[in-house]
């Protein structure tokens, strides 16, 4: 039992009394770190995806938390801090899970250090389940394989390794020789900012393309792998994640290019039976016509168009080899195998 | 037999002596008309940007000639300016067989008005040929069809309607009740700038989304018909055009929607027998790595990234269902035919 918050991941350092964040709007052009002293500090980060991915903002939501109870925050303000935080991304479920668990302490007028400790304990949990992923994972990758990824699913969106990019991270660490091709995932360019710039860290090599161009490669035999992460797996493995992970896999169907998911299984929504059940959320226009980055701002497209620019798309489960959970990695004959298929007995 | 210019298409215009320019770079953001006095403001124009698409470059470099014709310039000034017109653009096949057109009648020593007069040809031809594409192919669209296209093949890049674009044109003009769905087109957005823009003009329903969103709208059933223009096709059916073209047509497959392909048969390269013999020209990083528009200058991809940028890719003939020339339209069988296919006796 300690008073002292240690923790230390890609986008997010605890210590002492003191939590830092990685301005994630900045990268790759500048390494900011952001201090954060006080609740409204935590939210504005969180709103203004200074920090992102839905497993790193409750691992920062729960940090946030403990501070303010070392800060000795009375029982009240503490409850009234966890309803700020939910509401701060209402759509991310980690978020939602990490404030619930930390909250039934405060209820109980825990000690701020066990209100930490479950703070440190949500984070170590996250670091284990993409570890996990990423064992499972990189037997999808062979020797020399160029594989390519969309968006970012890395060290940037969780405490751990990450999960598709994990996978890739750790093919790489195992000596297997790999490139990955990243997609620069437009309108928002995860791949082009968060995924090169992880890449460039941990000395991966990569190729940075446009979205339309790995067809391209595929066809001249410079990729011949995929892999990427998901927001939501249906129980008959169809899953949503980032637009433009379709074509990816429809791309690696006409080339016979093996491609795989990766995810934690509280990804897999049990209630969710067909990818179709899944809402996709449509973003603004703004987005796709032109193009907002923290120090600057471009816009191309004429006024007036109409634009769509759906968040996500659904890639059915017959595009899919391998999906790869904190529980294993998973064929085609398992989902066939019916109920529960992603709890290996 | 007239010594007065007179020609008129989107990109360009010619009264009397003068020759004026619509600067693309700008589009849509502002509608700015250059005036071209000499041969350096018209290579200035080619070399910049300022106008585009192979036929209209042709096209521009004729009325070049023709202006210093009638401007009394000697035969040396007309043919060293012959030369200097086709090292603008070195790649241009259509700027170099018209200048060698124009130059055969320099070297005689033609009168202004006969060298005047085989500018204007140039043009009409030019204007011809798109009409003929777009006659034909608007047989390829259906009423209340939804057709995805990619890049700009309108009448910014031709002296008429355009190849590509202007078949969606006529369907429209023919009450066809169509929708067009507008790729961007990265790395250059040619999609979101110049074909957004034709759109508007001519007043076609159309929706610009990224290139990675075209199959989650295929999915759907919102986009039931797809066709491009293209930069070569080999004498098998297969063909290159702008980066990106290939995984439309892939997408369509997965889908089962059709996929056609329009443009000149001076486009029908008869010594390429095929798609692979087609060499593909890669473009420089600065244009992966960000995005550098006439106004404005954004970069987000780290400094030293390693980035892919082919201009063009190869879709094979068994990705598409109609070839659209200004001689007809060929399907599967009329190709299987074999030679000389794309003349229809």
């Amino acid at each position: 039992m300690t008073n002292a918050m240690n923790a230390q991941s890609l986008g997010l350092r605890a210590e002492g009394k003191e939590i830092w964040i990685l301005d994630q709007r900045w990268l790759p052009l500048k390494e900011e770190w952001i201090p954060i002293h006080s609740l409204e500090d935590m939210i504005y980060a969180i709103k203004n995806l200074q920090v992102r991915g839905a497993p790193l903002i409750g691992v920062a939501a729960a940090f946030s938390l403990a501070q303010l109870s070392l800060q000795g925050k009375t029982q009240d303000q503490l409850i009234k801090a966890c309803l700020e935080l939910e509401k701060a991304r209402p759509t991310a479920v980690n978020l939602m899970l990490a404030v619930a668990r930390m909250r039934s302490l405060i209820e109980k007028k825990e000690s701020p250090e066990l209100i930490l400790n479950l703070a440190q304990e949500i984070f170590l949990e996250d670091v284990e389940l993409c570890r996990r992923i990423a064992d499972f994972g990189q037997n999808f990758v062979e020797k020399n394989d160029s594989v390519l990824t969309h968006c970012n699913s890395g060290g940037l969106a969780t405490a751990g390794i990450g999960t598709a990019l994990g996978v890739l991270r750790r093919a790489h660490e195992l000596g297997k020789n790999i490139h990955v091709w990243v997609d620069e995932t437009r309108p928002l360019l995860q791949g082009a900012r968060l995924t090169a710039w992880e890449c460039e860290k941990f000395e991966i090599p990569y190729t940075l393309i446009c979205d339309n161009m790995a067809g391209h490669y595929m066809a001249k035999g410079k990729i011949n792998r995929a892999i990427t992460g998901a927001d939501r797996i249906a129980t008959n493995g169809d899953f949503a994640n980032k637009i433009g992970t379709y074509s990816v896999a429809i791309n690696c169907k006409y080339h016979k290019i093996p491609f795989a998911v990766a995810a934690p299984l509280t990804t897999l929504d049990s209630q969710c039976l067909h990818g179709n059940n899944i809402p996709i959320e449509e973003r603004i226009a703004s987005e796709v016509k032109g193009l907002k980055l923290h120090h600057a701002e471009l816009n191309w497209a004429p006024h007036q168009a109409r634009v769509g620019n759906p968040a996500f798309d659904v890639t059915p489960a017959e595009l899919v080899d391998s999906w790869v959970l904190d529980t294993g990695l998973f064929k085609k004959e398992d989902i066939h195998v019916g109920r529960h298929w992603w709890i290996r007995i």
